[in-house]
């Protein structure tokens, strides 16, 4: 057994390098590709997902997992071999009911109607994309029935994401949280509205971005395994466990809008870093789920990022950058500014208590788009329809509209948003939990200390990689499964102090 | 046969592709990646040479060629068709006598040792770096003895950079060139030091980059295709026909050193760019030869960008960017510094007239290395005894001596230097032939317009990718056989002006 134990851990490390070089072919297109590159990288992707893809369903892999998975069973379940067989297995499972094929072609679609979206995007120009997206729609459905007995159609694209998870136990989920949140939205909302314009003055670009790095360095992000580039859609991304990148981009009349994204992302990429180096060039090293991964950013951008705690350290070196700016606005006004709850159009905008409303609305979509009671051609406008309903506002055009998320252009129609609130409602479970272990947390971030928290968050969550099951995962850091009530009670509090209702 | 074509043809995409790709994991590594990326980088770097030997001696590649081999003999010897199967049959029978296996560990070897020089050269330690160097030699002889019934063990490694040349071969051109070389030196460097510390004044960074950008593009090289970077050793790169790449460094004190080597690349990569856009994703889609490649840098690198007719036109430009530096030298002080002569260290940084001294240097050590008559220890001295002979200086550490070039720390021990010489060669051959054609070239270089010398090399060079030998090709475009003459005559006519003997 130890010897084909090997061997499936050689197999598996090539297929992991190919999935990191695709990942290195997506980041260097994001960042640094002259427009002539285009064609000839669409086609490199799909070159690559296929290999991998028949790397990973190779005959000898599904002898060696067939031989392997009931040693597997006896060894002790928390055991690095057991994990790592569990998830090789489920991860064969899923890619031998693909087609390779498939997968190439899927991979190829999906490149060039990026490439449209960014063009379409600016053009506002829903038209030029949609052939793509009926196509996106097509092949989605194609993807789920290469896994029959679903109750729901989009069920197999969630569990792709976030293992365990299905349509109908998020529609509760959803439909659950909705309830608090819209009376809390209502409450906030009659009240008069915050003054941000002070986020909205000229900042000079290398300076945010230089004070980003300082933040996220501090927060604990390595550089020595990772750097930042300037994209148009900022993204985590990882090509090894000693390489794992962050992109953002700089508005100079949003003082917000790179620093938030950056922590935010270096979240994603804390929770990479910290994974256990032995678990390096196996399925065990990646996050566990699109929900865990986006507790991560989360919990780092707002319930840190965001905190009195986190501000009380930080404003004054930021008025220092930038005295002229802030001197005169004193850290409450800074703090209610960057709190500011309002309904607005775009999703990464979004304040805490809206944001789920935007992931609902697309989720919603989604659904109806492969249960075929939404034709592609009426997306924009059901979107627009949903926006009056749920925020009371509509889009003015579709680049606000439908084009804003890269996501639907980019991956496939169904799994792909519900991730974000799921990591919405994480977040707050985590750092409750981290908090409960360990009162000091607040008092240390005054102080600009987060190694409590991220060690905590290292040992408890993001050694694990994907050894266990989100919902494992989940009960094993927090004590129990995953519930809104934390969160919700995090809003409340939070929310009720900056709106005393 | 039309239908094996199409096949063959889609083989050949996919191994263009992975080989693209390796090209892409090699510029991240030596532009951007943070170091804990290295170690999986290697890994990732032998993956895919692995992968990509794998596809280009697959079987079913070599059932094509044996069928459609006899097909393109009996095409038009011209004939793209014809043209690809030549280029592909080489390229199969030469990757069919490598094992895919020894490709993937002198791949994996030569990122490893890459990674000690980097560390190596500025320690100043040889012995670091010198048992992998000892793998090197002997893995590069193994590669060679993959090809029996050479004459010289160099000349397969020869081979497969400049086709058609034998080490014998390049002993007597070197020994002829030596003859009309050292006298030349002598005469020069008998007579005063030219003034150059106009060049070692104060310059900022960014204002070099952007000048160097300024003149490339005037030149010709394609931004939408192409893109430049920073590294510490400048190279060209190509990940399709549409993504030719450039990378320099800049010195703040060294005028020179980021705007040649800027115009050396370019002068790479414009020749990549200028392929005929249909031989993308085949053999044919790359230059012909090292020395061919080599002789388009050193062509816009000297012949133009070190030409009187150059800085005509762009040394006001240059002073206009640089006024306090140079609104005081004159342009005729300014040709000479950039064209002084002297004995010198450092290859990258010698002038046209000692620069083939340093390369006959490497070319002699690489053979006798490989002979087995000299011993990779003993390498450092033998650098200093023959610096000492051949240009009366001798490296007072290894930084600048064994150590200073790349080229022996990433790739084989043999076939990696002469293509520099025969590129200088072949540079003044073809700029002959074109002002033959079009003797207004160097009025036209005095008004900054360069197009018709753009424009006949890619007519006679650029178009034809590796659709001819080395050979053919200097025949098709310069009407004979390559020949020293015009280089020498070069060097006399330019060199006798600036230092009149």
């Amino acid at each position: 057994m130890e010897e084909k134990l090997r061997e499936l851990k050689e197999l598996l490390r090539e297929v992991y390098d190919l999935e990191c070089i695709i990942m290195l072919l997506n980041w260097d297109q994001s960042t640094y590709m002259p427009p002539g590159g285009a064609e000839a990288r669409a086609r490199q992707m799909a070159v690559m997902e296929r290999l991998a893809h028949e790397k990973m369903v190779q005959p000898r892999m599904g002898r060696l997992l067939e031989a392997l998975v009931p040693y597997g069973e006896s060894l002790p379940y928390d055991s690095d071999e057991a994990g790592l067989i569990r998830a090789a297995q489920r991860k064969f499972e899923k890619a031998n009911r693909v087609p390779s094929a498939f997968m190439g072609e899927l991979i190829s679609h999906q490149a060039k109607t990026y490439q449209v979206w960014t063009e379409a995007r600016p053009a506002n120009d829903f038209a030029k994309v949609a052939p793509l997206l009926e196509k996106t729609l097509e092949m989605s459905r194609q993807l789920a029935d290469y896994f029959p007995g679903y109750v729901h159609i989009a069920d197999p694209l969630i569990d792709f994401e976030d293992e365990g998870m299905k349509a109908s136990t998020i529609r509760s989920l959803f439909s659950e949280l909705r309830e608090q949140l819209v009376p809390l939205v209502k409450a906030v909302t009659e009240q008069d509205p915050v003054e941000d314009q002070v986020l909205k003055q000229h900042f000079p670009e290398e300076k945010q971005w230089q004070f980003g790095l300082d933040v996220i360095r501090q927060l604990g992000y390595d550089f020595k395994r990772g750097r930042q580039d300037k994209t148009h859609h900022p993204f985590m991304t990882k090509f090894s466990l000693g390489d794992v990148r962050i992109t953002t981009r700089v508005k100079e009349n949003e003082l917000g809008e790179a620093l938030f994204s950056t922590i935010h992302e270096a979240g994603h990429a804390m929770y990479e870093q910290g994974i256990h180096p032995e678990y390096e060039g196996t399925p065990l090293a990646q996050g566990a789920s699109s929900g865990i991964h986006e507790s991560q950013s989360r919990l780092w951008e707002n319930l840190v990022g965001r905190s009195r705690e986190f501000w009380e350290y930080f404003y004054p070196k930021l008025q220092a950058v930038f005295p002229d700016q802030l001197n005169p606005v004193s850290l409450d006004s800074f703090y209610r500014a960057i709190n500011k709850v309002e309904p607005s159009l775009i999703r990464t905008d979004a304040d805490e208590l809206t944001y789920n409303l935007h992931v609902m609305i697309r989720f919603d979509l989604e659904l109806a788009l492969l249960e075929g009671k939404l034709a592609v051609k009426d997306l924009p406008e059901a979107w627009r329809e949903r926006y009056r309903t749920d925020l009371g506002i509509a889009p003015p055009d579709d680049r606000d509209g439908v084009l804003q998320d890269v996501h639907w252009y980019v991956a496939t129609i169904g799994g792909v948003f519900q991730g974000y609130t799921l990591g919405n409602i994480l977040s707050a479970q985590f750092y409750d939990a981290a908090r409960n272990a360990h009162p000091e947390i607040p008092a240390e971030m005054r102080q600009g200390n987060f190694y409590t928290l991220h060690h905590w968050l290292k040992e408890n969550v993001y050694r694990h990689g994907s050894k266990y099951t989100p919902e494992e995962l989940v009960q094993k850091a927090t004590g129990q499964s995953l519930s809104i009530e934390p969160y919700v009670r995090y809003l409340k509090t939070k929310f009720g102090q900056l709106y005393p209702w």
